[in-house]
């Protein structure tokens, strides 16, 4: 083994500056290190595709957040799928897949003493593929699930408008709140999105604000107003489904795509008082707090696949990680359809 | 009975256009009408004593809230204690001190069929004087009391932080946070209603936003952060909270009194991301919706008085409804002291 691996570089990607505004060039470095072999209770572990997410960009700030920030210098934080190629760890046996965060690197070796830390896990690939592991058996689809579930309380006959409703997030908020018998409305840019989301994933209706007014559509698609809102983008879109709220609404916020590129300040709900006129509640939440119910949620939703009443859309790139850089700012313009998966080997 | 009310004279203020910004004089009309006999079933009562509240400036501006806006040639909506003068209703008799909406006017006649939409209930006096009736006993009382309870849910040993704290609202928050085992930081105007929220209150810090920087003073008196923040004035002052709040800290949205008078858009809290990294919410409250359970939190807050444990500060201004518009903007320079009570008869 120590044979095979000592001819193997490991290709990364490095945060060699903090960005100003929308990631560029040169705030990425490119590596090269030799593939070192396990040591004892560890795991080498060859990345197969990357998660890329729109909390990346959070964790390129300085400050203080939910998780510290990525170093200069570091490997860039990741979240993937890949396959064991090395153990020194009886849980682990070459040519398992695992769910972890390898970083945007081609191969990482987990030494035992953060084989917790890192979130190694065994993953089975009869559930979904490893891009589906990567959407909605993932991260995305577990934030999509626990915010709608724990946080939102869905009642059957409720209307539920998500934003970003193509995207890995959405998609699984969406239909999870359709299986539970909401009438779903989505936002989403442009034509094509918007007639999967209705066609495809069976929201019942979803609004394009790249076409037209969010506001009319609110109007039009939710007519007994919204009781539920699942943000992923901030901004003026927050603002305008805030006035179109029920009496207790739930808000759930998950993210803010929209303000995560700004170099002024962040815009702030300016209609936030509504959550007053209607005793409503807006309430943030992260995935890595409902970790010891993964489980339970992947079980549930890869019986919706396998039953075909639930989709799974991935937006995968090919290149490896050194395409990262213009991979992760489609996330900021829209460009991807459905979650955004960056492949780096084949299975 | 008809002779003694045949010469009195009703002087009532009313809503005579939409302010902007500021209400000015001009936005008020004064009127007289003879005071009449009621009808059977009914009750009519004397002013003795208007709560005014920085919600009464939201009741003049048009559009959707959470009760409709005061009509422009009405008398203008107030919460008030009265005494009954006429009646031709077995539950009241003359001389009954009764709490209601009996608007700003000096006689407030309430036929069969407003009864119970007016709330015209019977007081106590033994529990609490007239004002503390609008007061800790009242509307405010009841604010902060349901608003804490119910939405903040206090844990002893949590900080709890609320503005306007030496307002009709704070003061409530306050010193229920106290006795339920918390520690008390208040935000005020000025020297000196801090002083009287620490010495007389027993609040364990006031920061003076005048007098200095309000993230300082968070710095300096919640060392251990901020679980829960009750907010009565938006603004800075919510924006600056939200940067020193605790994981799971729960936000109480009553009021945005520095927001009232804008004439340009309401400013949003662009810090609200904390809530995400937090994992916090922001929840909206209104008073009338905890109706049914005022009378369990009267008797609550009536003990606390009269045990010494609970101090209720008005600040009464004499002069009658004539003097309602001038004293009306007090609220919003922040020049009461204490809840604002407009004196219009003696007892």
């Amino acid at each position: 083994m120590t044979a095979t691996l000592a001819h193997l570089k490991n290709h990364q990607v490095r945060l060699a500056a903090r960005p100003q505004g929308l990631p560029k060039a040169s705030d990425w470095q490119f590596t090269e290190e030799p593939v070192a072999e396990p040591a004892d209770g560890g795991v080498l572990v060859k990345t197969l595709a990357l998660s890329l997410d729109p909390a990346m960009r959070g964790w390129m700030n300085e400050g203080k957040s939910y998780i510290p920030p990525v170093g200069i210098g570091e490997v860039m934080r990741a979240g993937g799928i890949g396959v064991v190629v090395a153990s020194k760890n009886p849980a682990f046996a070459v040519g398992d897949h695992v769910t972890g965060g390898p970083g945007v690197q081609e191969y990482c070796l987990v030494p035992a003493d953060q084989l917790k830390r890192s979130g190694l896990a065994k993953i089975d690939l009869r559930l979904g593929s490893v891009t589906q592991w990567l959407n909605v058996l993932g991260m995305p689809g577990m934030t999509g699930y626990f915010g709608l579930m724990d946080i939102g309380q869905p009642n059957a006959g409720e209307t539920v408008v998500v934003s970003g409703a193509a995207g890995a997030v959405g998609q699984t908020v969406g239909q999870v709140a359709k299986i539970k018998g909401c009438r779903v409305v989505g936002i989403a840019g442009g034509a094509a999105k918007c007639e999967w989301v209705v066609k495809e994933l069976g929201f019942d209706a979803c609004i394009d604000y790249k076409g037209g007014s969010v506001k009319d559509g609110l109007k039009e698609h939710c007519p007994n107003g919204v009781d539920i809102y699942f943000d992923n983008v901030g901004g003026e879109i927050l603002d305008t489904v805030l006035t179109r709220i029920n009496r207790k609404a739930r808000i759930i916020i998950c993210g803010a795509i929209s303000q995560y590129n700004n170099t002024t300040a962040v815009q702030g709900p300016k209609n936030y008082l509504s959550l007053l006129v209607n005793r409503a509640r807006m309430e943030g939440m992260v995935v890595f707090d409902y970790a010891d119910r993964y489980g339970v949620a992947i079980a549930e939703m890869a019986g919706y696949l396998q039953q075909g009443r639930m989709k799974s859309k991935e937006d995968v790139v090919e290149g490896g990680v050194k395409v990262f850089p213009e991979t992760l700012n489609k996330l900021f313009s829209g460009e991807n359809f459905g979650k955004l998966v960056l492949k780096v080997a084949d299975a």
